[in-house]
């Protein structure tokens, strides 16, 4: 895969870092590398189904972003990236200590990029698949991902 | 559609009361109808992505949770329910003042359901389709919703 | 929705006319209208799996395909249309003497067209819901679906 | 992997055998191991869109048979396997000789198997990545797959 700009780390971590989402929840960006990206979050009872795992919510949520950001480090610097669509399973509950979601590019595009995502929970230092996505993102030409709202 | 339950209404609402994240994002249950839910989530900047509209992430976990609810809407008493996986298009940006979500039955059946959302962007009044998706969910027979963590 | 060509049925069905595979299955083109189109196959051993139902590739090919000559319908005649992905779910078996799609656009869009797929199975006159598709098309601006292999 | 019946390549070759699709296809089931299978089919204009490739229906019915073909190598003797849902990424044409399809379980369970599909179209000796899927199948408990038509 071809690095279209050597700043994306630096480019990936400013993006993440704007999203006042990500902060809320608790998620960090622990690694960003060329085509991959990876993410974990902390258990913590606010984000919580009934039962007291995480949220699917919050499993679909790392799992978006992480496809997201894995595309985003092979996009030049004026362009940004869009979520076309996904598709999640949810494999194992979130029962667990730490969600750690892995974000791949599987085929990078001029327009569509596709990315896949692994989703594990770790419980007691073991790790277990939790859910697993195809994601399909949209380079948006010339929309740089710092312009602000308009 | 047939109703197995008919507290079906109130298990809905004491169940989705049990969710912590739901409450963290703010997401309301404003209709609970036999097959069908509809949620609704106001505008706040910590709901975000780096623009300032909704995340991508709060939008899926409405879909998939009013996706999960319409099914469990037909349950027994004795059942809860499973996102199994789910497939969503993001089809505006969430650029507004409130996300409502809908989400309906679309086959029902003995081990999987199979449920429609759309989720709708509001802003000035006027709605906009912002994402669909197409869920599928399992009944757990004989694991309540009211069981507590094991 | 707007059509940007006022000859689009018969594009659909010049297109759909050149599909050899469409030919080999049997599957007939019943209606083209703005957005939508519907096509129908009948019954044949050669299209079955091991159970003498149609098989699930034939439900797939026409889902695919449905979805795609829907989006193709909103097109302007230098364009022409890519099947980006789309994801189904079979809800009962193709046990019957006609299959019936359905696809209806959801979501038009400049680069990205969103479409849905219903698929019935009909039995002695009674149709069931079989299997539904959620699609994203892509246009190829200034690819004309006339234009022959490179 | 835990293989449940020693006899599964057998099993697993039967059942394709009793598929007329296939057959009609001309699709070559290769290789079947333990959790995966590999599928191959030559080129043929009868198979093709408008513009002489492979039929995007066609790249579909391999993804979703070897998907479920790769989880029917995990099931017991009594047991068959049934498609819930799929999706899937045509990330290029399938404009070459020859498609190969490779099917592999991500996660097994007993009520649900969730699989791993990627589709190479082969042009001059180069396979080049066609599509991806993600499948989700069901166990069929007690119905085993030599039961004919009810």
């Amino acid at each position: 895969m071809k690095v279209q700009n050597p700043n994306f780390e630096t480019r990936v971590r400013d993006s993440f870092a704007r999203q006042a989402f990500m902060d809320k929840l608790g998620v960090r960006l622990v690694d960003v590398s060329v085509g991959s990206v990876e993410m974990e979050l902390d258990y913590n009872p606010d984000l919580c189904q009934q039962h007291g795992y995480f949220h699917g919510g919050v499993i679909g949520t790392m799992a978006d972003n992480a496809g997201g950001y894995a595309a985003f480090t092979l996009m030049n610097a004026e362009d940004s990236i869009l979520t076309v669509e996904y598709k999640i399973n949810l494999m194992a509950p979130g029962n667990g200590d730490k969600l750690v979601a892995i974000g791949r590019v599987k085929k990078p595009g001029r327009t569509l990029t596709i990315c896949e995502v692994d989703v594990w929970i770790e419980k007691d230092g073991q790790q277990k698949l939790c859910a697993t996505a195809l994601c399909t993102l949209m380079t948006m030409k010339g929309h740089s991902d710092e312009q602000s709202k308009k």
